[in-house]
């Protein structure tokens, strides 16, 4: 079910996020949590549930570049909607409970592991440099990298053996981390496809709930990357990391494709 | 059984290697195949085997830092000489045939597999730098690592879907260097432990020879930390790195330890 009543439409234009559903106003905000560089946790009258915000403030590289990026909040907590509720339709748990306001989630509680999950179908980005790839070359598979959240080591790549060294995650919880990371690729890699969208690659992160293992935090053009099937423009935060120009517009070229789909049938 | 015969002595002086074995004078030195920063690898007329040439040449971080490191080749020859026959002994399959002059084995010729693979039983160097553990700290288990051999790209970390997806090694390879590495470090740490020898972290490399694959390269003061289990001195190539003095004089204690223990019984 499409939990805000989005339905496709033949020439979408960029519309606003559709108004929350009913029963998901009662959330009222507490006490703020926590602020991190995207996003700010506010805590609510349910221990068990957050209010994610999602702001315009962007940084790249470690933090040291940082800039405001107009309409970035609501594209953001839009096109993260959509995708935790294409992933929900398909039997991916999340922390994802609804769209509040035009840039806040409810979602539940979760504790989050430290370990950030990426999963890429073309080379790009890090991996390119540090293995050689050439930029666009398609991978023979799609590759699963661990890293280390850790602000002050900056979010190193590991292996399973440092995850569990370090506590970051038992081995059992990997086994999950990567089976959830390449099931979310296995849906939005076709889905986005026939959008016109390559899935470059991309970042999730994961928490734990009640002894179970929830996809949370966010999926959106700060976390990914999204070529143009046609042109290759990148229509993520790259535009913003190299200076590319028309960020804004990128991130609603997505939102305005991602409109075009339903998120559920 | 000692190939070199060896014999375990009560206060043992630093001596020079064993002289060979008959059997293995034989082999002659044909054109020079390879020159790397330790070690030269001659043909012979025997095109499955090699000799390999330990020089006392020294490099490190990524051969920005160069020095001679008088008998550090003799040493060297001796010390992997001794670790592989006591490895050898013990069912691990290595490229290693015998030690023919001081500073000259005979090996199986194979084709390197090109990810390094790195044992860490206590947290020192990159490890340390990486993740954020203090130098020193025993590790919960031993870490396995690979890297990809590439002087290019500075022989990045990797893990196993990188090493497939660059062809460096197979799922099943992986899995024998994984397996192989912690058998290697079952047998050499109490080994060492017995010597008054911390095993703190070693290096080790693989090769392909007739679809099996067999530890190849070296073990020696230059590709493991040793440390003196009483004063955590350090009796390896981190007196080079870091400038500590004594080079030779640790390399030579490490092979003084050895000469106590026999290799095989």
């Amino acid at each position: 079910m499409a939990m805000n009543g989005q339905q496709p439409t033949a020439k979408p234009a960029p519309a606003a996020p559709a108004p929350p559903a009913p029963q998901e106003r009662a959330a009222v905000r507490g006490p703020l949590l926590y602020e991190g560089k995207a996003k700010k946790a506010w805590q609510t009258d349910d221990p068990e549930l957050l209010i994610m915000e999602f702001k315009d403030d962007a940084t790249a590289f470690d933090g040291q570049k940082r800039a405001q990026i107009s309409q970035k909040g609501r594209l953001n907590a839009a096109i993260s909607a959509h995708f935790f509720r294409l992933l929900g339709a398909r039997g991916i748990p999340s922390h994802f409970i609804g769209q509040i306001s035009e840039r806040e989630h409810l979602v539940r509680r979760v504790q989050i592991v430290p370990v950030e999950v990426v999963v890429r179908n073309v080379a790009a980005g890090s991996i390119s440099r540090r293995l050689g790839l050439p930029e666009g070359r398609e991978l023979p598979f799609p590759i699963v990298e661990f890293y280390y959240k850790d602000d002050a080591l900056h979010d190193p790549l590991i292996n399973d053996d440092h995850a569990v060294a370090l506590g970051a995650a038992t081995r059992a919880e990997l086994v999950q981390l990567r089976e959830q990371a390449l099931a979310v690729n296995g849906i939005l890699r076709p889905y986005l496809s026939g959008l016109g969208v390559i899935l470059v690659d991309f970042k999730l992160e994961f928490g734990r709930s009640r002894g179970e293992i929830l996809l949370s935090d966010e999926i959106t053009p700060d976390t990914c990357r999204f070529w143009d099937v046609q042109t290759h423009d990148h229509l993520d935060k790259d535009r913003f990391r190299r200076d590319l120009g028309g960020v804004t517009e990128a991130y609603e070229e997505i939102w305005r494709r991602l409109q075009a789909a339903p998120a559920a049938v």
